[in-house]
């Protein structure tokens, strides 16, 4: 892994903290002190605006606009339209300006910047000390959080305390709904109605196409006593305020604002502005220090269940519990149709669209702290199961087909050897339906949803799979499996076996239906005994490429005979490859970017004997590059399931702060959220040794030899355990709940509000 | 092979004829009435305008404009800018207007419309009566041909005769720069000089991009007593005559274009004019029937050599008569800069851009009929080498890469599965430079270029290849052979075996090589004996994929389990597949679109013996649809070798009547310039039993049952030879030149004066 870390923020238990502005940094910080509550995200840019490198980024979790190609292919089956997670507005609009100066850290001379971002409040503060031209200094504070309780409310506070002057001060406040959506230059906003009314403003946005409607209003917080001049243009609405500073008095402004969405492009925008106004009134009411009180009861009650303690490792505690922070605030099922995409609400890469990433790495974090939100999850796929139809049927395929990326559920993906050659995000639902099943034993979600959306994958499957007429077995051609380094291949590994295990899933799921919605559902879908007999068939006749000679699954057919590479030869300034290297060449050797077949190996664990995961992880792990950031965190749960505590953590610590230390150098395009999601399964399956793929869950507790100890929790059906691991002996306990059963050692036993305590 | 013809035109042994306008094929009709003569073409669009379904083509060999793609490819060496083919000048622009009306047969009313085109003078002629609102009567002749001794010349001449009045008609004769290029849906082209005095104009158009200058001027070629008056618009040179019809009287305007370019960017405006304008000067003395006299000298004395003949079969002659015209039309070697794009230029599919079907099926038609054209399409390979080490560059390899599609010698194909996985470009230049040579025993070319050209392919040949570790053996990988419904495949047959052969001659090149030059070229290129030491043994130790069982090779590792459909069962209405099945599908079973391991058993045929092309034929014909024009002709070769009659008069026919009865449903967007090279090849090759890979020519003469007999000239070396095949005997004979001797029925024989007569 010729992968360097870049740490420049300090190290904090609970906190990031920049000390000193890092210009050349810029994007990245704003990608870092990125807040969200799930409803909304910002980035951290800088509310007073910046001449230099930024993206003011303020996004809407389900509200997206579309691009279509403008030279679309022709070819069938090809996604020419792109939906995206649109920018909105920008409603932390401040301008500052004193005497002829406008405060822009660009330009402006300034002394002793911090800006920090605490994981218990959810605030984010800056300060510094802004040098006037005329050597006037005055000292800046900014505060903003995002409220968690009443997320389409976010609150800001500008404090100004002049050093060594007295006088006016200009002040500007607003809500700009002109700002660009960078990836598209373009903005994608009209706004046909605007209010500005002394100290309150609003402004109702209708995206282009879609036709979202959002109300963005803002109010301060109390009455500044100042001249104000209403601000009222075509996409911006605010307040100028003309205020008297005295020289060593900290004079307060807070405002509270708005950001109201049904979400439904159906809905009025008569609704949505009057529904928008009446949350801005109501908020109006509060004062910045109680909502932000109340906040850090939230946060603090959050942590109190889902915090990992680190003890004897100061960096991978901030890289944990950050990973942790901000996947909660990203996602929390408490919105309809949201998701969670690659870079969450901190960013435009990947067109803030959601992957496979979701039903493989991001759902085992919620699934043992709010299985609600992981059931959510499933269900925005049963929502998007008309278009998953609509394409499977575009691929002249039959059933049910997830899209590579979406946010609407169409296929985003206009890259055909990605959209149409890869069936894991299908599986993907499919295993995540069995594993929801299995951890959380919800007896509703199946006869409900879950057997109608294994039905239409496993058409799916059947139809796009094929048998070979040598072999007389079934598979799959023309594929890219989970390692895009390789495609237009035939029977990789993962792709088959999920799809076998999808097929018995789904056969004993339809076998042990209750006979009453089983009628309704074969009256709906009409499936036949021949076409179940069919499903049987193909997943006992399975391809599963298998070199005997070494004991290795073969990634696909003929990899075993691809040129190969030592990957550690690669010089560090040939990534990322895909910049570097002409495309083709990428796909000539037996080099991979990601986990494939120890991908299949880590989701259907107990399925294999450890000599045969010593062997495949043996065989592939030297040949991956970890060009996906979701890569190292499961090589980490590997190597410490493995005993390789070394490379686990050199893994690990690479997984835990991928986004604080810039690893893939590319933070500044948005925080990598599905992989932090993966590096809290680097902790709980990987130290933690947890396996909840079997009959009960398992653990196998181990940590790295310069950790002290280290401590999470898990709900897992109506229970709570708390597992703590130092040194000499790890012990679980039950916190909440009846006692769990899982398999130690090889043996069951019962984990009871006693305790359990193993040697390590 | 499910596809079936749509003959409309009347069968004739020299001529094509449409009698009666067929509106619904007007698009077919403007391809197969082009004209060409290398340097300028122009498809059979109507001079008079047509507001019905047309695109007026005129385009200029060698003059082409770029489009960049809007929303690039990122991806390192990826090709985002297309060179094309640019549509230039209407230099017949006629409009006719009788009262208030003005001719155009989509909307006018007329009757006996027939147009016709000569094989044996090059000129197209049109008639029709023209019935006015009044039911005034005129009728129209229209009729046009390009000068094939003077390339830079075309001539027009209207007829107009009114049948049952007399009065005035107002005719405009001009040129039209405005017209758009189709593609790209706009006009490429600046004009800052436009002329127009009495009956002569000009005008000077300046490509927007590229900026090629093109001076297109007429003059009318005999003073036209009428009012007139000159028109000089932007882009509109020409004049409008009013002239008095009488009743029965026939009145002729005749006039003569010059269309003029050096084909260098960097000539100057002012020179183009001159030249473009002496040369126009010069044509102004000549008369349309002279000139007319002459060009049919060209054509019968063309004729005489380059004649096909088939006695008992009046549809084959008109189709192979009709090939070998637009073939001589499209290339001669006359014009520097000039290639054979796949449509030639008769319209803009394809962008004009030359592939390798130049080197692979249409060479061997120049090499046995005018040697000089055969060599210059090598040496436009040798001019555009510079390009081509760019280009390997651009794809981290060594040496020169030779252009999937292209019309300047960069890169033209922006589809990377095509443009970076297909070698056969590359290796079907080393394989012209081995045919060639072979041929026409010229010693000079390899020593000034071919040696040279060899050693850049056979760098990029081994940078582009790699050594798989299992077997120890080498080969390329993620390729995409000649049949392009498979792709990132390893080790491609046809791919592989041609790298063989390309390095193996090259070290034989190299080897027989004069000292002097040698080391000439050693101090410029610096090759070194270990170079040429693992070019040896990549060509020894090439993987060729090979099944014993079956006896067949494979066409790559894999092709034989994969998934077989029986080609016979897929609906016609599937046809082409592209438009019909989602891109992966074509991708997903043993269907091939074309021929591989048959395209290198053809090209170097005797290589391989009798049964293994049996075997192989036999194998890989069932599972081909022939979705590349390029197939069908290859494949009748085979099957007349291998003794399969009805096969390969099903292909045949197929081959040489491809645009004349539309088998493919797009001769609209131009005829298939490349796959009527390849009916040629069907004649001589297939049923002349022709083979030119050997140490001697080889002759095998067939015929189809139902054939009379047939006839046919080549040039071979210094000598020219007849060969005229009966039902009962093949006759061999020596017109011109010293003895050959060739192996016929296994014999070294000469070819005499007093000819050879072998039984069938």
């Amino acid at each position: 892994m010729p992968k360097i870390g870049d740490q420049y923020l300090q190290v904090d238990p609970w906190k990031i903290i920049e000390q000193g502005f890092h210009a050349d940094r810029s994007r990245v910080s704003e990608s870092l002190f990125s807040l969200a509550n799930e409803h909304m995200g910002i980035r951290g840019c800088f509310e007073e605006g910046f001449s230099g490198d930024s993206l003011i980024g303020c996004y809407l979790n389900g509200i997206y606009e579309e691009h279509t190609l403008s030279e679309p292919t022709a070819y069938k089956g090809i996604s020419n339209r792109i939906g995206f997670m649109v920018n909105t507005a920008n409603w932390l609009y401040t301008r500052i300006r004193l005497g002829d100066e406008v405060l822009d850290l660009h330009s402006s001379r300034f002394r002793d910047f911090r800006r920090e971002l605490d994981f218990r409040t959810g605030e984010l503060r800056r300060e510094f000390v802004w040098i006037g031209a005329s050597g006037r200094e005055v000292k800046i504070e900014f505060s903003r959080f995002l409220s968690m309780p009443a997320p389409e409310l976010g609150f800001q506070r500008l404090a100004l305390t002049p050093l060594n002057f007295s006088g006016p001060v200009s002040l500007t406040f607003g809500i700009d709904f002109s700002i660009p959506h960078e990836t598209y230059r373009r903005n994608f906003w009209e706004c046909p109605r605007t209010f500005a009314q002394d100290q309150v403003w609003g402004i109702l946005g209708i995206s282009r196409n879609i036709r979202h409607k959002v109300f963005a209003g803002s109010s301060m917080l109390s009455e500044i006593p100042a001249d104000k001049a209403s601000l009222a243009g075509e996409k911006l609405a605010g307040c100028r305020f003309e205020i008297s500073l005295a020289q060593g008095r900290r004079t307060e402004l807070d405002r509270v604002t708005a950001l109201f969405t049904t979400r439904d492009p159906q809905c009025g925008a008569e609704e949505t502005w009057t529904r928008g106004m009446a949350s801005l009134e109501q908020a109006r009411a509060m004062r910045y220090a109680d909502a932000l009180r109340v906040n850090t009861e939230y946060w603090m009650d959050f942590w109190a269940g889902a915090d990992i303690t680190v003890e004897g490792d100061p960096e991978t505690q901030q890289g944990i519990r950050y990973c942790i922070f901000q996947l909660q605030q990203t996602y929390r099922g408490a919105v309809e149709g949201a998701n969670i995409g690659a870079k969450g609400l901190t960013g435009e890469a990947y067109n803030g669209n959601t992957f496979w990433d979701t039903e493989t790495y991001c759902l085992p974090y919620f699934l043992f702290s709010n299985p609600q939100a992981a059931k959510a999850l499933i269900e925005y796929r049963y929502k998007t199961l008309p278009q998953a139809l609509e394409r499977a049927a575009s691929l002249d395929c039959q059933g049910a087909c997830f899209p590579v990326a979406t946010i609407d559920g169409t296929e985003s993906c206009t890259l055909w050897q990605h959209a149409s050659l890869q069936i894991q995000p299908t599986t993907g639902v499919a295993y995540a339906i069995w594993h929801y099943v299995k951890t959380t034993r919800d007896t509703e979600f199946l006869p409900a949803k879950g057997a109608e959306l294994l039905v239409h994958i496993c058409r799916f499957l059947a139809s796009r799979g094929q048998w070979s007429p040598r072999s007389n077995k079934f598979g799959y051609y023309a594929v890219m499996g989970p390692d895009e380094f390789h495609m237009m291949v035939n029977n990789n590994c993962y792709t088959n076996y999920l799809a076998k295990r999808t097929f018995l899933y789904t056969l004993e799921v339809l076998a042990q239906m209750a006979p009453g919605r089983k009628a309704e559902l074969v009256s709906r879908l009409a499936w036949t005994e021949d076409e179940l007999a069919a499903w049987r068939k193909m997943a006992d006749g399975m391809i599963l490429p298998y070199n005997e000679e070494l004991g290795v699954y073969e990634q696909h057919e003929g990899y075993l005979d691809l040129p190969h590479i030592d990957v550690d030869q690669i010089p560090v300034a040939d990534f990322p490859l895909y910049h570097h290297w002409s495309y083709d060449r990428i796909f000539r050797t037996d080099m991979i970017k990601q986990p494939d077949v120890l991908m299949f190996l880590f989701l259907y664990n107990q399925s294999f004997s450890r000599a045969e995961k010593l062997r495949n992880y043996a065989y592939y792990e030297p040949r991956c590059i970890h060009e996906s950031s979701l890569s190292p965190s499961l090589h980490s749960i590997f190597a410490a399931e493995l005993d390789h505590p070394q490379e686990a953590f050199a893994l690990f610590k690479f997984a835990a702060r991928i986004d604080l230390d810039n690893y893939n150098r590319n933070t500044a395009e948005g925080i990598h959220l599905t992989s932090i999601a993966a590096a809290w399964m680097s902790v709980v399956y990987g130290y933690g040794g947890l396996r909840s793929d079997g009959e009960h869950l398992v653990f196998h507790p181990t940590i790295p030899p310069h950790w002290e100890s280290f401590r999470f929790q898990i709900t897992y059906r109506a229970s709570t355990l708390r597992v703590e691991i130092t040194q000499k002996e790890a012990r679980l306990q039950l916190i909440q709940g009846t006692p769990v059963t899982a398999l130690i050692g090889g043996c069951l036993r019962e984990i009871t509000r006693d305790g359990l305590t193993l040697p390590i």
